[in-house]
């Protein structure tokens, strides 16, 4: 018989939780941001729930002191300790291919895939501020083009390097040699961004290949991830920008001449479970009213092109015109449009939606409605899994992990233990 | 009572030992070489006997595979891993200015010394082989002065980044603000070098600055470590050239309007403890008789200008000119008459001795006899302590904290627990 197919779960690590009030909340525990035991326990319930890994984004600059959501702890140092706290949960960090190079990132890889026993996974990102690149010694970010040009050797070069290692080199003879020379080759990489000789200095780790995560959007983002990806963060409010976007990219991975079912396509997800659904709108609401109204009403203004500060709070959104008529940037204003279709919310509320994940999908329900929902992406063609987002740590991920997993395996969707060793095997990839 | 200057000990962490032929040894552990524990292990012993740090060096290319001495997990994810297997130990890793940026550096050390509670130490280095400069987009290393003008500013951006937090700029007040934006403050560095606006993504770790280490045996190299170095690796035969190199850099560091005082001169030293003077030459001869002698000799004739090829192994060392006849690099010829003329050593034991730590002071002997020479080095100006380097892991390490240590220890010379928090205090520093 063969295996029935399998949801996938990750975990996205950040701060407080990704409300953007999250810290405020009396049961954040925004006083151990710089605590690496708050990381490792977070990963343990995550490993609990038999999550396929825990994932950290990144970023090179501070952007408002005042408001939070800062960065703390350097992914790779965190996860290469989040080791030793875990035992089979993947362990996904982000990599900016602008500002490193191929060498220390397949390094760093590398050693974390040892030092986890073939558990690291990459999310190759370009950056995006210009804040960023000035902390790396540039005036402003190179264009996008240009990134994804540098991106797209980066990887390449990388994955050499990891190549560049037979996984039998090492051979430890006491008498003899300790490695095969004709194992461990040079690549000698002369391209347009990237001079690399090689070989790694890392011998091949138990992966082969750390796994490759991708979350681009644009054409070039889709294409990469068509090319080298083994899973894939996607954004969609609904049900329906998944599927067009699920359908695109598994055509864009069937042109690049690789098997689409191997690549996994996550979908961000925020969830609120309570034991009852109204339950579940009250967590909401407890971690909207705590945003900064008058900042939010004007970052909604801007994203609108209307003046919302004399809006009724607590009172249904007012209509707002069609995306036909709107000039600003359309994806954000889409989604805006979606979620007032979608869940009628007042102003408050759409407010905490656009704080928790943006654009992200939101389920607010009891653990079998988010599980209904969850199926129902799942087999609608929107989702191979998701990348959780809980809004505030660790309360929304305990309610994932205690209440939502137990229903999901029950259906028969999601593992009830790990029966796999590797980040690559979680994902039902194939080796490489 | 002033407390009674005391002792420093670090544990140089290098593969399965710093004699070449250490992996070939039936006792050694090369099997382990990618085995985070291996590692955590060591650093449990040297914290076992109370030592202020372990300290791992650092290349970015593989030079001879079947040779071994390769290196293996990266230093930073390793550290960071260790940090959690240790509690008190101080954890001093190699970062290359050439290679990174000085915001990768400074962030990643600020992130471990948060993971590790304030223990993060950072051996400034330039790199020196054109093979790890073409794994980085360069042709060829940058010339020695343009890679010191670089690390003087790398070093500079670093320490003004980790400055750019002020201790109390978090207030993670639920109410008011995350962070006080007025504490936090760019940097708007603009050198020959980098272009670095900062501020760092990291807050202030507990240490403020990580500890600086240095190694620079040239002037350039000299003047930075007496500019900011907190501990100073040394290359010293004997007690001579120690007092010689101690004196000068002391002296430096009193130019640079620093207190001498206050930074930690540790030579590297290579131990053989045996319970008798013969069981500890035994120990040496073992791994001596396993190194390749075709090798080691065609080496030993290109540092001497000799044809050793005819030399009796196990007969003294013919007489070799006085260094003033010698035209080759003089600094390692000079080393080897100072090894024969202080040891008389056999042809193999010379080769050993040049394969355990090069120029290193090599002590062999039972526990007393190697606490007095310790203690001569002390006493006599050679040195604040000593960079350990055992010529196998991990008998010869355990050894050292086993025997020699208690010895240290019953003399008032090394402390008996740890009595300091972070590898700042462990070293006397004052606080940054």
């Amino acid at each position: 018989m063969a295996a029935r197919k399998q949801l996938h779960l990750n975990a996205f690590l950040f701060a407080c939780g990704h409300h953007g009030a999250a810290w405020r909340h009396p049961a954040s525990q925004v006083e151990r941001l710089t605590d690496i035991a708050y990381y490792e326990e977070l990963a343990q319930t995550a490993e609990r729930g038999c999550f396929d890994a825990v994932f950290f984004a990144d970023g090179h600059s501070v952007r408002d002191p005042a408001a939070g959501g800062l960065w703390f702890l350097e992914p790779l140092t965190a996860l290469s300790a989040m080791a030793r706290a875990t035992e089979r949960i993947g362990l996904v960090t982000t990599v900016s291919s602008t500002f490193y190079t191929p060498f220390h990132a397949a390094r760093m890889l590398a050693s974390l895939d040892h030092i986890s026993g073939g558990r690291a996974g990459w999310n190759v990102v370009t950056s995006m501020f210009d804040a960023e690149a000035r902390n790396h010694g540039l005036e402003e970010m190179p264009p996008h083009d240009e990134r994804y040009s540098r991106a797209a050797e980066f990887v390449d070069v990388a994955l050499a390097l990891w190549d560049s290692w037979d996984a039998d080199a090492l051979e430890l003879d006491r008498g003899g040699v300790f490695a095969d020379p004709a194992k461990v080759a040079p690549i000698h990489h002369r391209g347009k961004h990237f001079l690399v000789d090689g070989p790694l200095n890392v011998p091949r780790s138990p992966q082969g290949r750390p796994v490759l995560f991708q979350a681009g959007a644009s054409e070039q983002g889709r294409d990469l991830a068509a090319r080298c990806a083994e899973g894939i963060y996607a954004v969609a409010y609904d049900l329906e920008s998944a599927q067009n976007y699920y359908r695109d990219v598994k055509r864009r991975i069937r042109g690049a001449g690789r098997d689409a079912d191997a690549v996994t396509v996550m979908p961000g997800l925020v969830t609120y479970v309570g034991s009852t659904t109204e339950e579940a709108h009250r967590k909401k609401a407890e971690l909207d009213a705590l945003l900064p109204v008058e900042q939010s009403i004007a970052q909604l203004s801007l994203f609108t092109h209307q003046d919302c500060s004399e809006w009724e709070l607590d009172a249904p959104v007012p209509d707002l015109p069609p995306l036909s008529e709107f000039t600003g940037p359309q994806g954000r204003y889409d989604t805006i449009l979606r979620i007032i279709e979608k869940d009628r919310p007042t102003v408050r509320a759409l407010l905490g939606t656009l704080a928790a994940g943006g654009g992200h999908c939101t389920m607010i329900g009891t653990p079998e409605s988010i599980a209904d929902d969850i199926e129902r992406w799942f087999h609608g063609g929107g989702a191979d899994g998701f990348n959780l987002m809980p809004p505030i740590y660790p309360d929304a991920l305990t309610d994932f992990v205690d209440e939502v997993v137990p229903v999901l395996q029950k259906r028969g969707l999601f593992r009830t233990e790990y029966e796999t060793a590797t980040l690559r095997e979680h994902l039902s990839s194939p080796p490489q």
